[in-house]
């Protein structure tokens, strides 16, 4: 494993950032492109960031391999480093001038998610960085994230979409009666990140269409800030492909159980 | 009308926003410091921003008054011109250490909306400045706004209380069904200022919450970037006081009357 690859893989970021941040609010970024693997809509922001990452890692790098979210599997040279990003993550947003949407970019040395070594998530609108080393510890703008709840009042953000409504909203409404506050956000990796950095307390996305590069890099950060936890049960053998999931992260088991809890009743009355 | 004063009023917001990044995501940001005159709870971060923008004027301008949402009204020498402002809107997310919340800066030569001749609004943690100028346009960072509806999706942001909840569940259900987009971000300043620059569609809090230091900024901007509208059936003579707000602010006139249409109907039906 070769250290000073982290490094190259920040600066893509830093790179691919100033690309994306001089089309960010023109109409050019969200000009749709057809559409992805996955069958989603592939915008001009997409692919700027997925293009400049990638033009970075040619030089950089000698020999590895990119599963992307926009481009698939594409080998150049060896099967590892598997470098697996997400150009875009909270492509709406971005596309419609909202500023909440990251780069999202793992690092992993076989086909599991316990082969990734490296993840990094990039706030792109403010600069702020999440890094995690496995066993290494997780960062915030190269600071390690300690344990620090700060909340008092949990707050909780979640996935909206059409057909888990009717679920999400039985969830809305109980936590509200527990006093939690609510969040919707748009950015799974960057609202998974801010669950391991403790600006809120859980982060529910159960609307099964998370993908292995939605998550890879902020699933490690998570796991590396001590203290954070998701659900393993529900999040086993995980192995890369096109597998969907779904995620609950909290910043303690006690908060971890208390919304699992919530979800089954909800799961039961339904 | 001193042209000079809102170039003041921008630099007192760079002041502040140095002084609160400083702090931000560190433990004494949410120290409490009791309540303020309208019962919230004043956290360090509020009395950082509200201190470094009150030294920044009393150097800057000769006399004035200031309208806070912490300190209330204090009189520099003269009643005019009237600073109204909101240190921190999304206090919440700002002591949390969530990067989504404002300094909203208002000046006015009058006590009604209608004498407010100028708002700024920084997105403190990604710098974004948007400024109004009565009859003059809405600018985001120093570019004219100028109509531009990027949404076939519509994106609605909403305030969530428990106590509107019943409401705001059904205006969810129906909206997801349109196939509109939910947000739920937690500063009301900066919401509307993203339905003036068309990042969003539209705005909705009825939690009769908000105050005239929340949003008489943000009102002006959404007013002097064409095309943009609210309820100003709801809204209608509004002067300065301890009055508090309810808000719908669209990005055409179509869809804010489809909001209002829908709320209607909840209203009959609730």
């Amino acid at each position: 494993m070769d250290k000073n690859i982290f490094d190259i893989i920040v600066d893509s970021i830093y790179f691919a950032r100033k690309r994306v941040m001089r089309i960010f609010r023109k109409d050019i970024a969200s000009r749709s492109l057809g559409r992805n693997i996955s069958g989603d809509i592939t915008r001009y922001i997409d692919m700027v960031s997925e293009k400049s990452i990638i033009d970075f890692l040619k030089k950089s790098l000698k020999s590895f391999s990119i599963l992307s979210e926009e481009a698939g599997f594409r080998k150049y040279g060896a099967d590892y480093p598997l470098i697996i990003m997400d150009p875009i993550d909270g492509s709406f947003n971005a596309s419609r001038g909202i500023p909440l949407f990251s780069i999202s970019i793992a690092v992993a040395y076989g086909d599991t998610i316990n082969d990734i070594v490296f993840g990094a998530v990039c706030n792109i609108a403010t600069g702020d960085i999440y890094t995690g080393y496995k066993d290494k510890g997780a960062y915030l703008n190269n600071i390690l994230i300690e344990r620090n709840i700060r909340g008092f009042r949990p707050v909780v953000s979640i996935a909206l979409s059409q057909n888990i409504y009717p679920k999400m909203n039985k969830f809305i409404r109980i936590s509200l009666d527990k006093g939690w506050k609510i969040r919707v956000i748009g950015s799974s990796s960057l609202e998974i990140c801010m669950v391991a950095d403790g600006s809120i307390d859980a982060y529910i996305d159960i609307r099964n269409m998370l993908r292995i590069s939605d998550i890879a890099a902020s699933i490690l950060i998570l796991n590396e800030s001590k203290g954070r936890i998701y659900n393993r049960s529900i999040f086993n053998e995980v192995f890369l492909g096109e597998k969907r999931y779904n995620i609950v992260a909290a910043n303690s088991q006690s908060l971890l159980d208390e919304i699992l809890a919530v979800l089954e009743f909800i799961n039961k009355s339904y």
